[in-house]
């Protein structure tokens, strides 16, 4: 039976979005500007790849959507409050995302910067108020989402990209730039689902779990980088992947990781949704 | 015998600052721009009364530094995260902190932006990692530091001060305002301290505990304003307590908050420190 990987990311976002919905609202007066414009950014449309991803590995190992929902959210909280801080005026500037006007422009650039703040320090009380895991769980999974999120994952990775703004990196630094800024909250995403159902971080399953993950998530950027090309987006002063081959040498580099991903995971019962999302990843066109 | 507190408190600054000074380092090239960032801010010579209060309650109660110091640290970054982004040009656009260049104005706005963001997430990580109590206890501190730093804690102090910086507050948001923005990390360097300890949340040393926090943290605010006020460094547009009473009527506010919150920790043999401190805060010059 094919899998229609569009109806299985639509599944978890109802989850995920019903989830959500209602964590951002106040009747406490002020505080409510703050919550708006997290809510404005939460529940803008986003295609929420990470927390299916959580859901999925979850399922993946035999565990129960409850154990993986806060963190599911924890994750999809701080990729939000990331977004946020990447579009202010000091970082990309951006005026627009996902086609409604950015965070700072709808409420300013100081409301955007405490939501993006209260975002990432939200994650962690969804993360520290998970019941439907044992405590010394809840903590790992805490470990694991501060160090993808902090200095040596999500936040270095932005570091490297600034930089990257105003120097050419290397093809190593490359590799680690988008390991750190997008790969590292993807493998988050991916432990913390495993974490869910009760893998133990030392265990096969796990460390394949992390493969599939980290292989997925370079994919996911060298497509990024042809698509952008195609569409002559391309910033001229970033470095890309197609800097260092051509379009076609990129998409079998590609093909290759997402071979590597599968190869991971397809051993276990279950795991076709996975495979679709892999190749998914690999062969969309926007 | 009488108390040296700044005696006291230099011994635990001691303690902070080694703890702190060998955690932004790093060989990795590019990010040690952000953990430089970082370094410059942790380690700027601030006066540390939170993770100060976090160790004396946890000795108050009888429990080891060592429990306590992941909890102090994770405190104390969150407060220096919160200081960088309240400098900001979008915030209260302050070229200087400490006597010294804000961390903006040293490394620029986007790396101040990312270091306040992995300050935040550090927190986390080293509270995550405190293995000196139980998984359990430090569960719980996470709950509580999360919680008291975002929407309905120390970020949302900042949207109230924000606000207040364009409209009149009452008496009560301003209470509020003060409560959680000041109030609430001050809370939880003392709640912090007690669970370090092994004192249960829902103890009577732990409700004294928050009494004494609750009421040293208004009155530091108060007298804030008595100094300000009396150094002509009053912001116009800013409602302070001297906008609802006279100074002397503002520090016998101050003095019977003082009271009530020494009133709650007497009775703890060992909290002699601890009203000094108290007193110190009622009592301070600058």
């Amino acid at each position: 039976m094919s899998i229609d990987i569009f109806n299985e990311i639509s599944k978890s976002n109802a989850i995920m979005d019903k989830a959500l919905e209602e964590r951002f609202k106040t009747n406490e007066p002020i505080v409510s500007i703050l919550l708006d414009a997290e809510h404005y950014s939460v529940m803008s449309g986003g295609k929420r790849v990470r927390p299916f991803l959580t859901l999925e590995f979850c399922h993946l190992f035999g565990g129960k959507t409850e154990a993986a929902l806060p963190f599911g959210m924890a994750v999809e909280v701080i990729h939000n409050s990331s977004l946020i801080h990447d579009d202010l005026p000091c970082m990309d500037n951006d005026d627009m995302r996902r086609g409604k006007p950015s965070c700072h422009i709808a409420f300013g650039e100081a409301n955007a910067l405490l939501a993006g703040d209260a975002l990432l320090l939200y994650a962690f009380e969804l993360c520290a108020e998970n019941k439907d895991v044992e405590p010394s769980t809840a903590l790992e999974a805490i470990a694991v989402l501060a160090k993808a999120t902090g200095n040596f994952g999500m936040v270095g990775g932005q570091v490297i990209d600034l930089y990257g703004d105003t120097h050419t990196l290397d093809f190593d630094t490359l590799i680690k730039l988008h390991s750190l800024k997008t790969g590292a909250l993807i493998g988050a995403a991916v432990k913390l689902g495993c974490l869910a159902a009760g893998v133990a971080s030392d265990s096969e399953e796990y460390a394949n779990a992390c493969l599939y993950a980290k292989n997925i998530g370079l994919t996911f950027q060298i497509i990024d980088d042809i698509l952008d090309a195609r569409a002559g987006e391309e910033a001229p002063e970033k470095t890309t992947f197609l800097k260092f081959m051509s379009e076609s040498e990129a998409f079998e580099y590609a093909k290759d990781l997402t071979d590597k991903a599968i190869a991971a995971i397809k051993k276990y019962e279950g795991s076709d949704v996975l495979i679709a999302f892999a190749e998914y990843l690999l062969n969309r066109d926007k």
